[in-house]
């Protein structure tokens, strides 16, 4: 039997963060450790506020750090995971942030469980093997469409049959100039490649605002609009989906746990979900949403814009589900976020990519890379450290 | 014009914390200037997270401080107020814990704007005049039944009209213990008065475990059945809402901004909506779920379990809304939670509470209260302090 000794959290970050939608400037990169095995996940944005919930003083009994739930904690098989998450969120049901933090500690804990039965996560989660998956590359619009023209031949030349082109001005700016951005991205890939338009939640529940940029979408066969609205706009989502011809509506990425996922592929008149395994809860919730997502018949798609090791724990979760085929790729990633791990998931010759076949999630740190960005955090409480950055 | 010249916030929490549902023990204050005037808030659970979240080092675009979309912005009216929220949902979309630490900043907004204008919040939410409220006594379970008795004897004795038993073993024992546990509730209050019933989330989305519970709740003549799931499983909370004859179900105080309630009132089969001001982004977002729950023939309750400050937000929202008349009532809060104030909004002659027609929220914050409570705490990254506890 094991239990979890250490769970160290190491904030990284690139010398300078701009202000673009770029969400691979920095990372919360998890390790976890079982006797001799060590386990690795990330936690999606904002490393200092996840941190803070590890360690917190408690405020109440449903309202405990994050930490209280793992340290100690039995890990032997896929069901102490599970239970682990549950008293997360029971022990932490007011902590909001707690679902970012476990996220990480969650896929770290698949990682390490995988290592120690010497199987890749997605065969503890029950599939026979990992299905290729058609990465769509996933880039901010430029600034003009001049500049989103260029981004797309260069997508088309680099061999992807599948973009997906957000954020930047899309949404902000007028009707036509939209259209014009969304022509472009078409030119610019091709007549044949799936092309993806992410307005990044811009109209928030504005269905006219989202029913006015459906022409062009339909005209430039988009496959699907990302994110018209907040997350919790459901009704809305409903609403604009029975407007679409050809185009299908996608969402979720904003769930931080499996039930607000489930309320959209309900109400939402999805036809993609969006799942980010760094927010959601990590692989286990993940890939009770991809399940759940498979009866409805609405497709399974990853969300993930940092690193390898995040593109890796977001895969897992749907790799047995063959008809679930797109995954986003990212294109742009900044310098820690792609050398944080000694493997990348490039494309095979077919043009798609492969889950690896080693144990856990098949990736190895780094730990040059840590070492150049991490960040030196100390949080005192009364005179007493509660974090401090920990040795590698 | 006014600019907002300062948000600070202080930490206060109890000597010791105990591990029992009582949210009270430690409480987020904020502080907000502009100029010359000053508005208090409060932010609900885990101070330090929240603190957090408020000067966190931006991770991108869409991941900024809740204190980037707040100092500097214009103060002047409550539709500065409204833009001053809507800014830090966009700029703090990905960082999870900025819903509740804008709580408490919009709430002293509110309290700033009222001093400002010589009006109660009340009337600047367009209410004509505040409706005395029933107030319940919120109270745990007590360990047995024998307790449990005693203490809705005392809260009779006290002269409550209505009260409410939750969290402590309710849920996790027998359904006969459960049961047992409701009638000497019952039979301590005696026949007349509400009696409502907490299960703090315990069977998570189990609406068999649930349903075995309603013979003996609706034997007892329970107003509500409150939070038999969590807040995202709302197919859960409709399909056992059919299984209802009067015990009618409340729910909702998980809900960290407006979509979500709005979901809950709308599919979720409720009799009582229950919103936190503290989480769900303030008075802003209680306000408008508050219209909403009207329009839908819902009725609204706050949820609070802390300060005479977080009750005074709590009530403003549905202060116009006669009909709205339960309001939940702190019996058992923390001696910080009851000196934070110099105000305490104690029942009048017919037992109700009103709320003050003083500007703003009408309470005075107790600094020799905060003094005594307030936590040291320093948050250092990369050797830059970017939290210190303020002076008061």
């Amino acid at each position: 039997m094991s239990r979890i000794t250490a769970v160290d959290l190491f904030y990284l970050a690139m010398p300078e963060i701009r202000d673009i939608g770029d969400g691979s400037q920095d990372c919360l990169l998890v390790r976890v450790e079982a006797g001799p095995y060590v386990g690795w996940g990330e936690c999606e944005a904002s490393p200092l506020t996840s941190i803070a919930s590890f360690i917190c003083p408690m405020s109440h009994s449903a309202c405990k750090s994050v930490r209280d739930s793992v340290l100690g904690q039995r890990i032997d098989s896929a069901e102490d995971i599970r239970r682990i998450g549950d008293q997360v969120r029971a022990n932490s049901l007011d902590l909001l942030q707690a679902d970012h933090t476990l996220s990480g500690i969650d896929i770290a804990l698949w990682d390490l469980l995988g290592k120690r039965l010497s199987e890749p996560v997605y065969r503890l989660l029950g599939y026979e093997q990992a299905w290729p998956k058609r990465p769509y590359a996933s880039v901010l619009f430029g600034d003009t469409p001049a500049e989103t023209l260029t981004k797309a031949q260069s997508i088309r030349q680099q061999g992807y049959t599948a973009a997906k082109f957000g954020w930047g001005p899309y949404g902000l700016r007028s009707v036509e100039e939209d259209a014009d951005q969304v022509y472009a991205a078409r030119e610019g890939l091709g007549d044949d490649a799936h092309l993806l338009v992410d307005a990044g939640t811009v109209w928030e529940a504005d269905i006219d605002a989202a029913e006015d940029r459906l022409p062009a979408l339909e005209d430039a066969r988009v496959t699907w609009l990302e994110e018209p609205f907040v997350s919790g706009a459901i009704d809305a989502y409903r609403c604009l989906s029975r407007s679409c011809r050809r185009v299908r509506l996608a969402g979720g990425e904003g769930s931080h746990n499996a039930w607000m996922a489930r309320q959209m592929i309900a109400h939402g008149g999805l036809g993609y979900i969006q799942i980010d395994a760094g927010r959601i809860g990590g692989i286990t919730s993940a890939s009770d949403v991809a399940r759940d997502a498979d009866s409805a018949r609405v497709v399974y798609v990853n969300h993930t814009f940092t690193t390898q090791l995040a593109l890796s724990a977001s895969l897992q979760p749907y790799a047995g589900l063959r008809l679930h085929e797109l995954c986003e790729y990212p294109l742009e990633a900044s310098s820690l976020a792609c050398s944080l791990t000694q493997e990348t998931l490039a494309r095979d010759d077919a043009g798609l990519i492969q889950l690896p076949d080693e144990p856990g999630l098949g990736m190895t740190i780094n730990l040059d890379t840590v070492r150049a960005h991490v960040q030196d955090v100390a949080i005192v409480v009364n005179g007493e450290t509660h974090y401090r950055t920990p040795a590698l």
